[in-house]
């Protein structure tokens, strides 16, 4: 399955017969890789405001979450057949991350995070059952 | 889509003098994440092609590639000040990649890589220089 | 529990009546930073080699596996409480780069590889057990 | 040149002539290593301190030294001969983060950090002197 996939890139048609997962991974791609990027802007205007925003707990989870997204991303990209192993710990962590900026309120910025952690976690989880359905 | 969500971080205003300066800067990181992809995508291309496309400089060089610029992505999301040393780093990977990806004839996807290394050692000179005139 | 551990440094002695968690959590950082090297260099030992070494399982869990391990040594020197997701997906990695490595016969660098991550696995196993107790 | 440096690991002796070569590559992946490592774990220390350990210009530097100094290390470890662009980045990197962790007066880990990436600078810029001089 994996194997096949490595041969496609984001941008060029396949003729396979699961065009479903095909589209569902280059989407879950898109979601991890726009989570990563959300994440590290969200943590510099984290630490651009300063006081409760630097709070060790927030910090800590932004960053985590952006590394496994890039993990995660990084994955797919290969058509690794271990996607779903780090599609489910992306998941986990996504939620984590979605959690923590939902317990900031007022933050236009940590809304969006968390909106686009939660829109991760959904697509990552998918991956993550559809692999372990093989 | 992706677009938008960049806007809304860290440092830069949309209503700030130098737009100029942070559009740039944003088609150098989408540029970066694009080539990160592209390279990853094709070093599976040719490990499952196999024969001359495991050569060793050939892969070599595609890792190389896509490691620099997720860093140099990741400095450009970061706000980092230092962009204009990874932006310059990146810029010489990416002509060493184009030029690997040129040798080899006939190949649909190197011919593709190719294009998109020159494209983002081009938009990466460009932030280096920019950065190194301030 | 992580919080504590954020402050020490691998260098630094602590107080903490659980050192042992401590000690694993060093052991265990230590483990996947050195399975991240020998994984990246055997990695480049089979491209040279190339012929069978550079089949295309092969090279991909050794991508894999570097990359997970890099991961899960980061989460741990940033005492991230999510360290037991992390080690819980890197210990699988590992395993299944052990086993690709056992799989080709006569390789100094495969067996050394396949004995390092047996290693890295047995570790994060115990860091993933130990967390998912508290 | 790089090809031979692939095949040497960090554990394995090699017959080279150019031993002193290998020998200050190995010192300078283990001080990537170490340097990266140091500064995600002053990272930590300086969210968990709080007040002007979070001061915008400190938090960056560390997570812009410690990605520098993982991705100096892995060029290394793959044996790429684009080490001498990466590792003059990279050296460039310590010296401004060795700076920052100088400008906070009082820190143990501060201090500790400033001296290791210090030591990190010189062993990168060796390398970058030595790889142009080739």
């Amino acid at each position: 399955m994996a194997n096949d996939e490595r041969r496609d890139s984001v941008d060029f048609d396949n003729e396979q017969a699961d065009q479903r997962t095909h589209d569902e991974m280059q989407e879950c791609i898109e979601e991890c890789l726009n989570c990563h990027a959300v994440c590290t802007m969200t943590l510099q205007h984290c630490i651009a405001i300063g006081g409760d925003h630097t709070e060790v707990n927030l910090i800590g989870i932004l960053l985590d979450c952006a590394e496994m997204c890039q993990t995660s991303a990084n994955f797919m990209l290969r058509g690794s057949p271990y996607h779903v192993v780090t599609c489910a710990a992306c998941a986990e962590l996504c939620r984590a991350c979605e959690e923590a900026c939902r317990g900031v309120a007022g933050d236009e910025q940590l809304t969006h995070c968390g909106d686009v952690c939660a829109a991760c976690a959904d697509s990552c989880d998918r991956m993550a059952r559809m692999g372990s359905e093989e």
